[in-house]
């Protein structure tokens, strides 16, 4: 399956006119080899594939990595490591690297250690191949979300006034735990009351109050691969308002979950919500996108958003998250996880989008 | 106390003979005027000190940053709204960056659309700021310290044989939300048996075992700074050789703890635990440096390691960590949190270093 992708890479840096790739993201190593350290270069030509890591991981490495790439343990720093490789790779003259993944003060070292090669930018090598998920890996993310829905559950039943906003994101987060989560796929949002209204608030100490709005938006992380699902609630029976405001939200959301397609742009799927949500009066108070990819990073590509012309594949999960925020009153958001396939959307997520009033 | 800060930074960027400096490292923006979001940009120069963000944090940020920056609500690209901002400054022409923490692609924005500035790569112009910590800094250290010793003795107290790893980090961390922990200093570390020997392991789903070696890296978050604490402790009697491997560490860590000083190399520091663990045999089981500063990020200047010759300063705070790690046997680590005065070390970590014994 790694080997696949290793494959599939050394097509697209063949076809860019190049002899090798530096891999510099560690989310797109982890994709290419299953290594998950804090600390890596991978080097990729038509040939070999070397993954350079330090003396920390040398355990985990050879577990986690297998035959996907050749694994070298480097005593000080991976930059070191580096030169003598190129260097022992015959051939290699024009070697790409990410654009997006390395920072000024790594350029220079290329520019500076690394003279004899002709560096070129590149950016979405390997992103484009995350973007399509196989098999394994749409199974993963629907781990992680069997595993962020049944802990949002616990959660809610939990749920009472009095607790703070940060309390609330501890007993999430251990039943997520509890659950089988190795991580969290982001910090943990819990906004009440007006707070609801910041669409990136994370929790804090205010208490929940009876009415509040409670926006709880989360994620949990299965063998790498996140989920990412919010869902709003009322502590309480809900004002009219309240139904109101969440009722075009979740139209607008079921709209764009179920009229998304292979071959649309994600223009055009924003579109679909944001049409829906303007057409209700409240087009400016949805202030960010539909959504984005979800994988081995929470914020992958595809984005769904207003600007984006690219036509969405097969294979792709994107959230759609639409949302209205009206600032001192509260906010709304629910949020899916949906994946593409050549016969329509299916939307992963199954946690209830009507609006729960807690007692 | 934040101007205090941008006053201090202006006085460094005038010695670096620039006119202006872009920051764009989230950190460093958020020591120099209290924003917390994740998109932003800041421009300080001689007279202004501007903040880009964009509309989602509209309502948060003014909350954040007062009187600390003017703020910019970008509707689109903060870069977009970079270039007019600078055009506004007159005399303004040598622009400093920060070459650690600006990624090719946006260095490339630098060259192209601001290509009527010099653009001259910086290092450390804030973070050499950030590594002397003012009382109040101190003072969210030490309670982000109380947090995770509370939460780690409630742990310690539910730790039994037959619980995962990942159980027993949701355990812990449910408790830092409790206490009052906003966010996690980093994936929380459980590494059991013979995984204790992986300094880098994170939590996974192995059970806990009656005889086993526990060892728990993590850390609280209060007001945005972090502490670090680990300690190893043993489900049930400790067999002699765990006992002697412990005894060893945590003889070096006190040690370590005792002897650093303002004026003292990072080097030296590193050695005085290294020399004690390598005299006793187990030198090359120590495979990692001895500590690194703590504060916004939980790992920021200064390090304390082999190659490190800047010399400590008062208001540092550091971490002491020596580790034996024995493949296949087992590891053993123990980290406190240590202040620099000119008067001493004072170790802000007051948990018990002994062996703990869990029956």
């Amino acid at each position: 399956m790694r080997r696949a992708r290793v494959t599939a890479l050394r097509e697209a840096v063949g076809k860019a006119d190049l002899d090798a790739l530096l891999v510099t993201s560690l989310p797109n190593i982890r994709y290419l080899t299953g290594f998950s350290g804090s600390s890596a270069l991978l080097a990729v030509s038509a040939r070999d594939c070397v993954l350079l890591t330090d003396f920390r991981y040398a355990t985990q490495v050879e577990e986690e990595v297998g035959a996907a790439a050749t694994v070298r343990i480097e005593p000080s720093n991976l930059w070191a490591g580096l030169w003598p490789l190129l260097t022992s790779w015959s051939g290699v003259e024009r070697v790409g690297f990410e654009s997006a993944h390395l920072l000024h003060r790594d350029f220079t070292r290329l520019l500076e250690q690394g003279a004899r090669w002709q560096w070129r930018p590149t950016v979405d090598q390997v992103e484009t191949l995350r973007a399509i998920k196989d098999d394994s890996e749409v199974a993963c993310i629907e781990r992680a979300i069997v595993v962020a829905e049944t802990a949002l559950q616990r959660t809610l039943d939990a749920l009472h006034p009095g607790l703070t906003e940060t309390a609330v994101a501890g007993i999430l987060e251990r039943h997520l735990r509890e659950c089988g989560s190795e991580a969290f796929a982001f910090p943990t949002i819990v906004a009440s009351g007006p707070r609801s209204a910041l669409p990136h608030a994370r929790a804090a100490d205010r208490l929940l109050q009876r009415g509040d709005l409670v926006l709880i938006d989360f994620g949990a992380v299965v063998d790498g691969y996140c989920s990412d699902i919010t869902r709003t609630v009322v502590l309480g029976p809900a004002t009219a308002r309240q139904r109101e405001i969440h009722g075009i939200v979740a139209e607008a959301n079921a709209a764009a979950s179920g009229a998304i397609r292979v071959g649309m742009t994600g223009m055009a799927a924003d579109a679909v919500a944001r049409e829906y949500i303007d057409a209700r009066g409240h087009g400016a108070a949805f202030g960010h996108s539909l959504g984005h990819g979800i994988g081995l990073e929470v914020h992958e590509a595809p984005r769904l958003a207003r600007t984006v012309e690219a036509p969405l594949a097969a294979g792709m999960v994107v959230t759609v998250e639409p949302g209205i925020y009206l600032p001192d009153w509260g906010g709304v958001r629910i949020e899916d996880d949906v994946l593409l396939t050549a016969s329509g959307p299916r939307v992963l997520t199954g946690f209830p989008r009507t609006l729960l009033e807690l007692s």
